[in-house]
């Protein structure tokens, strides 16, 4: 925390938003901006729709433009920066650095080794060692985050939240081998883990196994639980569901999605929350 | 172990083998046959392949006429029997048991809930309730199961040993869960971990990863690690791998197979060695 900010407001000065793509970048401009806050919209290159931010200013950077940004950030007298949004995991040899980035390299070369957090938390050291102040969207804008409870009329019942505990506690045994940030739960056992496929997919496999009968479904049955793993540093790297994520589980046949409250984005909790019970699930933040 | 009884022998009384689908039941019956020990062949209807066990005697049994097969195995003296080969998941409406099952059923109802495990390790209890030895397919047939070190001539490197290490302990932690005896690491990471999909499935996925270019593959990378879950009743639930995993692991761009020695079923040793020559794998037995 920076002395004198504060999580729900952001900090004092302006703020920069290096965005990638979705819809959670721009709905954190527009609440930041609404807020007559300061910010500077840094849109990566290839993923970020400039479009989607109105009229809000804003450059577009490759990835190897880190140098051109730290030095642009500098300029602008930003000291605070949130980074937001989906990122392709990039080739060691796709960035094509500038010159001003080339100085960074070598300590990027290391964290690309290893899993997806510690690529995460590499990025997050690089800036606070380059005088940053790191923080976290929900930090930012809290109202991005799954509240405690359910979105919707549908509310999970007392034998389904027990089947919600035993998928967290999967998810937080998990941790230690940096994988596994969803997992399905179906018919008295968990039925599929995440790994490097992503939720989707693994959302669509248990819709699979179900068509193909291999996986039978009674009522109220089929969870999908998400939550961070343990030391997975929610200012860079936090889990996610949508609109989409909603469809997905009920083309599964499955009854709803289980999240941490606070600490998985959903976006706009009224849109889906009316989709929730329009398609019949529950969508619920566990405390 | 029963008294008198030689775990590489297997029971000094003839055996019941109950016989589900695949090459390994065969075989068994085939090893016992030659050591000119007495064997009743108890094949499940649906799933083995009665041609496969050439003149051996044997009767095939609905997964309903389990009372008929344990009055079977009484009138012939049988005491010892081992389960082996692949076995749908039935759904407990689709037994359709005959009048002599009937009074076994309250038993079974509760062991259909839960995961494998529960399944599993009820049935090996009601036969042990009913006065019957079960013995693992490996206790009976320790060529069957994988040895220590490879079969063919390519071995892990240290580095690889050090990924297939985190594989093994990545498994142990999923045991709780009733889980995930197969995962696949690759890139530095674990990028699938198996769940109700099955360990093919799994490998395709992988695959499928890496044709789409969301995961690159250096050489040498890219590891299936199979074992037991920690609590797993190796007499009813052995892993097992064979020639199509091979075809699988190969078709998918990763480098080789590691299981745990003594504790996966690899069937003929010499086929799989020469298959893992001739695709370029290494398949290696971990102590």
């Amino acid at each position: 925390m920076k002395p004198g900010g504060d999580a729900a407001a952001g900090p004092a000065g302006p703020l920069a938003l290096i965005a990638g793509g979705g819809d959670y970048p721009p709905a954190l401009a527009r609440i930041v901006t609404r807020r007559g806050s300061g910010i500077f919209i840094a849109a990566i290159e290839g993923v970020a729709d400039p479009q989607a931010y109105g009229d809000a200013p804003l450059t577009v950077y490759r990835l190897g433009q880190l140098g051109s940004l730290i030095d642009d950030l500098r300029r602008a007298g930003i000291a605070d920066l949130v980074m937001l949004g989906a990122l392709p995991r990039p080739s060691f040899g796709s960035l094509r650095p500038e010159l001003a980035t080339l100085r960074y390299m070598p300590y990027f070369a290391k964290a690309f080794r290893g899993g997806d957090d510690h690529l995460l938390s590499g990025v997050v050291r690089f800036f606070e060692q380059q005088g940053f102040q790191v923080h976290g969207p929900a930090d930012i804008a809290p109202e991005l985050a799954m509240p405690a409870g359910p979105l919707g009329r549908h509310r999970v019942t007392p034998a389904q939240r027990e089947v919600i505990a035993r998928g967290f506690s999967l998810i937080e045994a998990l941790s230690p081998f940096d994988v596994g940030q969803a997992a399905i739960l179906a018919d008295h056992r968990i039925v599929a883990i995440e790994a490097a496929e992503g939720t989707d997919a693994m959302i669509a496999r248990v819709g699979d196994l179900v068509q193909r009968r291999r996986l039978k479904l009674s009522d109220g049955d089929g969870i999908l639980v998400k939550a961070p793993k343990a030391k997975q540093d929610l200012r860079v790297d936090m889990p996610a569901i949508g609109q989409q994520t909603l469809r997905n589980v009920k083309a599964a046949g499955l009854a709803g999605i289980a999240v941490r409250a606070g600490q998985v984005l959903v976006g706009d909790r009224a849109v889906l929350g009316r989709l929730a019970d329009e398609l019949g699930l529950f969508v619920e933040g566990i405390a």
